[in-house]
């Protein structure tokens, strides 16, 4: 049964038409990863990316030095949010930011929103929703007296259309969901419920730290208000990257975040009296922008536009496919179980298998180069991201779990 | 006359201890720098940058992926603050962390501050004060129905203790200055203002952004309350580096930032409901810590702990005394005038030379690769970092300023 399953990841590797991209990853000489199961929290280097590294350290900033505000960078998290919209967020030109954390723009967005709807006290989210998420609007809630409803979701899938519609009501001023939910991968309908907000008058904001670079994102033909995402799971910014926050056209005029900084003033070099927002989506940024560090993004994004969203897609429902079928077959029989959506069209790009006990493999899987994440209280995840993982590493990975649940069963 | 100065600054160089560490920044082999006289806007990397950031792509990013975090990454926000606060700002362990921007971190604590003096409803500041710093109070006393409390400062002097004894009262929430003034270089009495402010009940906040690496800063020993500054300046982090905050020891349990996020939760990994502040000053984090962008601090700060800040200084009132005396007898004829302080006890890392006109210059003089800065309305703005600016840079730069001034006059 196992030779099976080996033939079967052979030929989906064979088949892929993205297997040439393996190639362009970073592997140091004296590597030991033998299967890597986690571009979902933190994606792979391109070696396309630690050329342009040194390039920009030794030349643009070694040689241009502040020059370099003025050659390009003072419209770097305009550009790379304009080309990470049409890449991957389905969002046309003008309305994607980068700069900042998640967490920061978060609560920019958030109490812009909330500021934007006078009158209605509350926010509507889902209990599975990401720690940050849920602290953000915590403290808001907190420092503007504003009210939490909280929708409970089930582990396995996250929140639907109809919870949403019993939530909200004349009284929400913001819906916060992720379209794709960090533990199980539960992919939202994000459409139906930014609908429902809408119904209810309420604004819909998207956490896409899940699907960007993953699964097709349409935040313009959903009808989003408000989005923000990490540039470090599948767009492999690197660690701590800077995030995304998009905030749709019709909005701008009349949404305003509450961290005024020079970077976000209309003339930023007049450095004159009083505050005044930059036009468009640039008055969501604060201070001076994290260039740097958005030097992996121009390698990446031309990756991903070369390989394009849908083919992504398509190979990773192959692999998580394949890797719940390798679940059903080795590890459910060892009281493993499936904690993620099986039918395809509902799940995202990664998958979590649920058993006590997990946290301490993790240890042992890492020691082997097998590299899952872990999260609590008994999930071990498993991430493939599509461009830079095989077939044969989901089958390593599985593999190493079988053999280390028979031997300390 | 000419060939005096010159002379001087041969000699200075020749005498100067800190010289050899010139050869340890990076220089590309087509290089058109003449003399970079920015070190205040955008620090030069080191060769050891390069070095580090490449072997960071490849071994850390690329070889240890995600295992990074619990490597090492998690903990540099601290670690770095700790080592930060040690070489350059006075600080005992603790009390500094890395992240975000100065904007970001200004506004997270200036709203702990405000909310730490309830009913205090004032906030005392200069009008020559950076931009951002001005914005983010702005904004602040807007949302929280504040009021600002202007100090009129002098165009060459910044504020003084006797302007903040006179502005500050039994309202006073929180005063926030700069250390050094950004255009006039001017360098406040931080003890006798934090001093000042605290007999009057209110927090003292200072922006070290143009002192952390330039002139001695005593956080501790000033009594300070708060304190922002940015590390792409004379820290040499790199264009958009993060920036840092100093959140005193006895205040860790009372003040309380706004922007609640997974990083600054007391266990980020639990994902539990509800947000716990960490202990410490961790509290003040957010989202995830921008590690990339960190790895340049680690060889930066090395440097200036083996260089010491005390001799940054020497080196740096020599620098820009030298500046002084070639803007005297050169410039001054010319119709130059001296905008910032003649004590050298007064007068930062940085000096601003006035004219009409200097804005045209400013082209002109970069294509040389001569790189003064410009401020609004007239100013050019010459900052010698000591560690990578020798006293002949600065005889080639106002040298060619005086040439272009004697060719448009």
């Amino acid at each position: 049964m196992s030779d099976d399953l080996l033939g079967r990841a052979e030929a989906l590797d064979a088949a892929d038409p993205l297997a040439p991209m393996r190639d362009r990853f970073l592997t140091p000489d004296d590597s030991d990863l033998v299967a890597y199961l986690d571009g979902n929290s933190l994606g792979r280097p391109l070696a396309a990316t630690a050329r342009l590294m040194d390039e920009f350290v030794r030349d643009r900033w070694g040689g241009r030095l502040i020059r370099g505000w003025t050659d390009e960078w003072l419209d770097w998290p305009e550009r790379l949010g304009d080309r990470l919209g049409e890449v991957a967020l389905g969002a046309a030109p003008g309305q994607v930011v980068i700069g900042d954390s998640t967490t920061v723009l978060l609560y920019k967005l958030a109490r812009a929103a909330v500021a934007g709807r006078p009158g209605r006290r509350r926010m509507v989210l889902d209990t599975d929703n990401f720690p940050t998420d849920r602290y953000v609007l915590e403290g808001i809630a907190a420092e503007r007296d504003l009210e939490l409803v909280w929708i409970e979701t089930d582990p396995v899938t996250g929140v639907t259309p109809e919870q949403v519609a019993a939530a909200v009501d004349e009284n929400t001023a913001l819906v916060l969901f992720s379209h794709v939910a960090y533990r199980s991968g539960w992919m939202a309908d994000a459409a139906a419920i930014t609908r429902i907000a809408h119904d209810a008058g309420a604004f819909a904001m998207w956490d896409l730290c899940h699907s960007a670079g993953s699964v097709p994102v349409e935040l313009d033909a959903w009808g989003a208000d408000l989005a923000v995402g990490c540039t470090y799971k599948y767009l492999n910014g690197g660690p701590g990257a800077p995030a995304f926050a998009y905030l749709r056209t019709g909005l701008q005029d009349d949404l305003r975040q509450p961290i005024w900084g020079w970077m976000g003033h209309r003339a930023s070099f007049e450095m004159g009296p009083g505050y005044q927002p930059a036009r468009g989506v640039r008055a969501l940024l604060s201070g001076t922008p994290a260039i740097l560090s958005m030097v992996p993004l121009h390698a990446s994004l031309d990756m991903l536009a070369e390989a394009g969203v849908d083919a992504v897609r398509a190979k990773s429902v192959l692999l998580t496919g394949y890797l719940i079928d390798l679940a059903d077959r080795w590890l459910a029989p060892l009281g493993v179980e499936l904690a993620s959506p099986r039918e395809p069209a509902r799940r995202g790009g990664h998958v979590t298998l649920r058993r006590p006990g997990f946290a301490d493999l993790l240890d042992a899987l890492w020691e082997q180069g097998v590299i899952p994440d872990y999260r609590r209280p008994d999930g071990l995840r498993f991430g493939p991201a599509p461009l830079s993982t095989s077939f044969a590493e989901v089958y390593q990975g599985l593999s190493s779990v079988r053999t280390l649940l028979e031997k300390h069963p």
